[in-house]
């Protein structure tokens, strides 16, 4: 398991797709932001005002990025979503993520 | 919108029943622990250690206590949970909650 520390975290989930993707929203000290979330399966499209680090905790994510095919990230595997721009997912079981915004 | 300032987050989620109940640990300064999560549809029973008090942040759920009759929780309400027992949900939306270990 890894944590952070000395954070604040927003009580309130962030819901999306009828909750088959949920998040919550966490201020590090230095005041960037990340949301930790979990995605079930489906098909889905986000997209982006700031460029996104997107952290596969656990579970896996296909990803088709802007302009580019479909690549399949593992838990332990990350990709960059550049900003405003979107991309689509597939999840087919349950993935854990953390995305940090640029 | 509320908050928890100064606390530790868990990054990698707690996931249950496939994926429909997920939850993020959140240890406070004080050391206490809470879990925030959200319940999809479905019908579940988890178990307690410590007692537990289950606030309801968004959607509502239909909780039966060990030994009462079913009853309803809707955002804002909380119920108590007692140690060492366990309890029935009913969900049929999206159920937000945050459930802080006594």
């Amino acid at each position: 398991m890894s944590e952070f520390n000395n954070v604040t975290i927003v009580r309130e989930a962030n819901v999306y797709f009828d909750g088959k993707v949920t998040s919550r929203t966490v201020v590090l000290e230095d005041g960037t932001k990340k949301t930790l979330g979990v995605m079930l399966a489906g098909d889905y499209e986000f997209n982006t005002d700031a460029r996104e680090l997107m952290e596969v905790l656990a579970g896996e994510m296909q990803v088709q990025l802007p302009g580019e095919e479909w690549k399949t990230y593992a838990a332990g595997e990350s990709y960059y979503v550049p900003a405003n721009s979107s991309f689509k997912l597939k999840i087919t079981g349950v993935a854990d993520y953390c995305c940090s915004y640029l």
